[in-house]
């Protein structure tokens, strides 16, 4: 049983006054880590309620948090639900802080898989702009992603893959901060993403983690100062616990890839799987094998990271990475003819494209407001218990730097029937905020920024 | 019909992201008016949760808010409910941020309303460590605080003296927003406590309003500066509505008057307008006779501030201000005859005192540790459903400044048989904390550091 016992949480409760505790927090005082494992689990056990609960992460946004309070919090969320051990350094998890566009974990799991190392992918729903990887692979019918962490730990050994939704039984606490934080303005605060990306990535048993820290106008993290701070945190955070930490600082000023939207993003991965993929594909495919490569070789199995970067491509090549992502979906009951025959997934059946306005390059091509954009026309949600059409979405036919000719599509919306006049709208507004052309040459976007 | 018509809310409502708006002000930004009005009218009519609002309090308390923002604020809370409008210059009200010992209301008000002010009074409960004036004049068997707004403007348009609770009808944001703060650490901001006063007191139809603001250890201002910030504030806004406000900074560094309790605290103002006061209410005569003085001159009944003084002064030893007192408790059917004989309240039976350690004088007697020491032993409510037990209470015998000789008593709690042991261990308390003797002499403290 690859589990640590439950502990009792009511263990820990003593006379505490959540006022004083907030308070302390808003006139900048260090909480003890006794204190903090009090709140946060009188919170999981519902005895604090959501609105101190919230005032107390607005001033931990404003006054931040010290290394030892930002430890002592990941350690009251990951300790507020059950922590599996696999005591295997070849189990590694990668993490995306979310973009537009951003599909890599179709394509790093399995190429890392492929080459030996045990993929254990805890994964999330799309949340405000960004679509989520759990939402994406429910593409294909019948895909279970709520299988139990037994299973899950079974899986994992038996085939090194496996891909689950949140689950209650793992860090429970951060589940409750998380859709607290989404809905008060308390999302961008370092020591709150460290606590709550580490919880998870601490509970599921990797002995390494690669993290993918987004930066850009479409990432949280809107510079590379507040993301390098960021990757110190969760680096930091990872050394105390006896981790692997890679971080990487990639790009989020344009879309990843080519495809915007559940079912064409799995098309757009499928189809790098297969070594059929567009052009507009290769910086997601480049940035999707140096994640690979950090996981491969943050598990151990090549001795630098040079050999790991070629063992991924030979596994993306040689159609191996192809086999598991089919399996991956066989294990978990998904119907492998979507794997197959990558053309079958049911798209929305009207193509409206933008296009250029002028002749020139390429300067910009906002994610942010993309991302909005495929949220709009139903294929992300504005609250939690909207449905998803994964029919719908964004092609991307140009990146920054790319010569566009006046009149050429720049971006193709997948869309239905009655749906014309909000596109007609949407792309109005894009053409005003989100694509500009310029005559002078521009100089195409980094991929990735650094590597830790 | 004193009143306004009542604003439909909904008429302010449009597309509003309460998330960013949350972000603005945690991000220092400005918020404009018409935002303010929507979040404040929306949280009214329970289309913002109180975990978004408390985040929004917290960003607020931190950040700080612009005169223009507070303006906007007030005005949002103000309109919230019902404003009364009595077109009447004598129509002055007062209010006080809350004290240990503070009953200033029941002398001040009968006072000037025997000078010919109409003192409309919309008074508080108990909160924290500080009581309420509603409850306090509970102690009064039968006395209704529950009367509705036309009555209310009837008896002070015909007797020019009324008192009841906080009512839904008047500033009903104001009513929520104070529960959320009071339990997350949003209390000490000066824009939110200039929303909360002025939105009350403006609602109320007054034309003058005095302003008593507590400082020291016992009050929520715990400086001159922070208190004087908040007296501008006041003002300020007062000026904007075209009020007369006027301001006293006064001291809260030891409890004012000699009794804490709500019987004991209503003994203690009525020896005090039948002449019979003790030498310790001499700090809590001064100043309701000042305030008293205030509210006459606000009113415009006397040409200056001397002349309003020595009215309010002549208005107390003559015995009007008893029979307005009088008068009031029979208006809202309550039995006179604890008006007549102030030695009919039940008072706990056992009597238990703190005497002095040493011979010297008096350095300090903390007032918060007393304010919850006396809500420790029931005269005060934890929460908001507790039961307030009027008997119990403290006697304080002698003032910081006073000679005091081993053994002599400075405190004596009033208390039932079954709480000794309880007793004992606060006294212990106390005598740690908030009572210091020392052999060198003492300076008496200051009653009141400024007026404007």
């Amino acid at each position: 049983m690859p589990r640590s016992p439950t502990k009792p949480l009511n263990s820990t409760i003593k006379i505490f006054s959540a006022p004083r505790f907030i308070q302390a927090k808003r006139d900048s005082q260090e909480h003890s880590d006794e204190s903090i494992k009090t709140f946060i689990n009188s919170y999981v056990m519902g005895e604090i309620p959501d609105y101190q609960v919230s005032a107390w992460l607005m001033a931990t946004t404003i006054r931040g948090m010290s290394k030892k309070e930002t430890k002592a919090l990941t350690d009251a969320m990951l300790h507020s639900g059950t922590i599996l051990h696999f005591h295997d350094k070849t189990v590694v998890d990668k993490h995306s802080t979310g973009g537009v566009g951003d599909k890599t974990s179709f394509l790093c799991a399995p190429i890392a898989a492929a080459a030996g190392v045990k993929v254990p992918m805890i994964a999330g729903r799309g949340l405000g702009h960004t679509g989520g990887t759990v939402d994406k692979i429910e593409a294909i019918p019948n895909f279970n992603t709520e299988i139990d962490l037994d299973a899950f730990s079974k899986q994992l050994i038996a085939y090194g893959i496996v891909l689950i939704g949140q689950t209650g039984e793992i860090a429970p606490a951060d589940k409750k901060i998380y859709a607290l934080r989404d809905v008060t303005g308390t999302i961008e605060s370092i020591p709150l993403i460290t606590a709550s990306i580490m919880s998870k990535k601490l509970a599921e048993g990797a002995a390494g983690i690669v993290l993918d820290i987004k930066v850009g106008t479409g990432a949280f993290m809107k510079n590379l100062a507040s993301a390098r701070k960021l990757a110190i945190s969760l680096r930091e955070t990872g050394i105390r616990y006896k981790k692997k930490v890679t971080t990487f600082l990639t790009d989020m000023n344009q879309p990843l890839g080519s495809q915007i939207g559940h079912s064409l993003e799995l098309i757009e991965c499928l189809e790098i799987l297969k070594g059929l993929d567009a052009p507009e594909s290769k910086d997601l495919k480049e940035l999707s094998l140096q994640l690979a490569a950090a996981m491969i070789h943050n598990a151990g199995i090549t001795k630098n990271f040079a050999t790991a970067k070629k063992l991924a491509t030979e596994k993306l090549e040689n159609g191996e990475a192809l086999k598991v992502f089919k399996k991956l979906i066989e294990l978990q009951g998904g119907d492998t003819s979507y794997v197959d025959d990558h053309l079958k997934y049911p798209i929305a059946p009207i193509k409206t494209s933008l296009v250029a306005s002028k002749t020139g390059h390429l300067k910009s091509i906002e994610p942010l407001s993309l991302g909005l954009a495929c949220v709009e026309i139903g294929g992300g949600r504005k609250k939690s218990t909207d449905e998803i059409d994964h029919s719908v979405g964004i092609t991307v036919h140009k990146k920054v730097g790319d010569k566009v000719k006046k009149g050429e599509p720049l971006l193709t919306f997948h869309h239905h029937r009655g749906q014309s006049n909000q596109i007609l709208e949407i792309i109005n507004g894009l053409k005003a905020s989100c694509i500009k052309i310029s005559t002078a040459k521009v100089r195409p976007l980094k991929l990735i920024y650094e590597m830790k």
